[in-house]
């Protein structure tokens, strides 16, 4: 029954009003890559943009007509029929900022100097790539979009949509997220980023000169970053103890299954993401924070937001566990919004927002019908 | 009221017959280093031995007369009056067999090389730590132990004791360990392992002929782990979001309390620590397996045990949460062994099991009552 949104193909807006970031860096021009699926209504209220988590980019559905099993990293949840239903909505992923899959990042030319960005990249927050994908909307013709949403850090996106720009946002979905990250959540980063910056191959963030890539830094970021989005019990039910020879080796080789796993999805990683992108990611994840200018107030952070919203966690997510988005859900109420919230029994921890799951998937699809007839009324 | 067992020092015990380890290494002659604290009694009845978990050593109370700041790691559960009380027990704390504390270890010299052992040192296990300790007994002349007692890794030693030779000590405490590691916890290991696999100055292991450390794998593997040691609320409540600074600096600096934190330990450890005993300590955790033999039924491992226990766990230990010890007491149960079980409510996860806390003081005090009356009946 539901079907892929098919072929498509990314496309590219320039600007050329600097941006000023959060930290005051200002990005002179830059560039932001993007896809969207379906057709934008008459009255162009039909819009639904998808905000990305730390590893994702703008391929968020569909696949390229010359790679087919390039398949977007949501496809389970938008296309024809799907619910997100490109048949009602006209869809848009952007690559963020600072990313490495054709918006400007740290790789790009640094118009000023003729060389890779590097060092010299911004850190750019969630309010910086909400105020850049704005723009975006701009050149798109979207005053206002029907939805915003995303799961992780993506979630965090579409919640400061809402504060960032309060009439700009009907619906918001933030699925898997959490208002801030705990103290555990940020020294899980620094460990990450710890092994990038001390990789010997990342000199200072400006590599790319060297003709190297900090590979083993990436690796290891990515192997602990796949221990925290799973839960133990998915771990435990798909890999236990078992030995890929059957037997100990006595030595520092892979044995157990689970480092074949991790060592694998570590090497993959480090073979397309660019160690700079990883660290910028983390921190933007370890700053957004909209309670800290209201005194860690979050009822008074959220009075400014307008949107409904949809809030979305899982029952395993140790990394941004159930409670986390209650504290969403309640600041929300405290201000009258309007709040829907669901927590999803899955065994799969923090990665389950990426995955198919008939009762999630059904929650998202009952939800959004909701705005489609706000949007056809 | 309690007091130190006040200055200690260290003893070495040579031995020369070899040691034939699990993996089929053989160490010709090997040295052990330890501590003892009170007086063994005439019978020879009253012993309890202490085994250290990943970064411990023999120092388990009192403290150096060169350094009276070198306080055992253990200081506040052994001493006259404590818990386990020196005026009753005879207490020996040995560092293990591949330790960088003063045993034989990687770094110790290869008498076959005359080099440092480095990589050609063998990957020792729990059950290998067991044989070279009981060497040390009958060396002291103590057939019998009253009880073996370890937290962690150390808690799996004083369970492997109760299994390889179970007519030789009359009481295990095993507390905050597990019958085995989960695939999350050889997953961190391996992270962790990882770390200093890659790191540069590693060199396979023969890093010593170098003259280098591998200070970054090192420092990460240890920042990764006390994340692991904590727990997530003590995190928050100790080091929650606060910033050393005051303000965000957007850069890749520490600008977290809980990063500056975390940093310290790494550096720390990093500068005493050694990166070969680090991966075969992991190891042993990750090996650790007693139901293996016996088609991963704990039950049937079990049987051979004839010694009474008490298990403990702690409420917020993730790493090794209460239900993996509940693992052991049920295997205990169906063999009809004496056990005693008590999860104790604490906040510091992992890491409680080696800080005073007094409900975990009364009930391991209470447990060694008893054992005393035995060995003074």
């Amino acid at each position: 029954m539901s079907t892929s949104v098919g072929i498509v193909s990314a496309q590219r807006a320039s600007f050329d009003t600097p941006l000023v970031c959060k930290s005051g860096a200002v990005l002179s021009r830059y560039e932001l890559v993007y896809e969207t699926y379906g057709t934008l209504n008459a009255d162009r209220s039909n819009a639904v943009l998808v905000c990305h988590a730390l590893s994702g980019n703008h391929h968020v559905a569909g696949y390229y007509a010359d790679n087919p099993k390039n398949v977007g990293w949501w496809d389970t949840m938008i296309g024809p029929g799907k619910p997100v239903d490109t048949n009602k909505f006209f869809v848009i992923g952007v690559n963020n900022l600072g990313g490495c899959h054709g918006s400007t990042g740290p790789a790009s030319i640094n118009p000023e100097t003729g060389k890779p960005y590097g060092s010299q990249f911004p850190v750019v927050t969630v309010e910086d790539w909400v105020a850049s994908q704005a723009r975006l909307a701009d050149q798109l013709g979207i005053r206002q979009f029907a939805a915003v949403m995303g799961g992780s850090l993506g979630g965090m996106q579409a919640m400061q949509w809402a504060l960032s720009f309060p009439d700009r946002v009907r619906h918001v979905l933030t699925i898997a997220a959490a208002p801030r990250l705990t103290a555990e959540n940020i020294a899980f980063n620094d460990v990450a980023r710890n092994a990038i910056l001390t990789d010997p191959d990342f000199h200072g963030g400006d590599f790319y000169e060297h003709g190297v890539v900090p590979v083993r830094g990436l690796r290891l970021a990515r192997m602990l970053g796949h221990i925290t989005y799973l839960s133990d019990d998915v771990m435990a039910d798909k890999f236990g103890r078992s030995l890929r020879s059957g037997k100990l080796g006595y030595g520092y080789g892979v044995e157990f299954e689970i480092e074949s796993y991790l060592r694998y999805q570590g090497d993959k990683f480090a073979g397309y993401f660019d160690a700079n992108t990883y660290l910028l990611m983390t921190k933007a994840l370890d700053y957004f924070d909209p309670a800290r200018d209201f005194d860690d107030d979050l009822d008074r952070a959220f009075a400014a937001a307008r949107a409904a919203f949809l809030v979305i966690s899982f029952s395993t997510d140790w990394r941004f566990s159930p409670e986390r988005s209650r504290a969403i859900v309640n600041a929300l109420l405290h201000n009258r919004r309007d709040v829907s919230y669901a927590e999803i029994t899955s065994a799969h921890g923090h990665d389950s927002f990426l995955l198919q799951h008939e009762h999630y998937h059904d929650v998202v699809r009952a939800y959004l019908e909701r705005a489609w007839n706000e949007v056809a009324a």
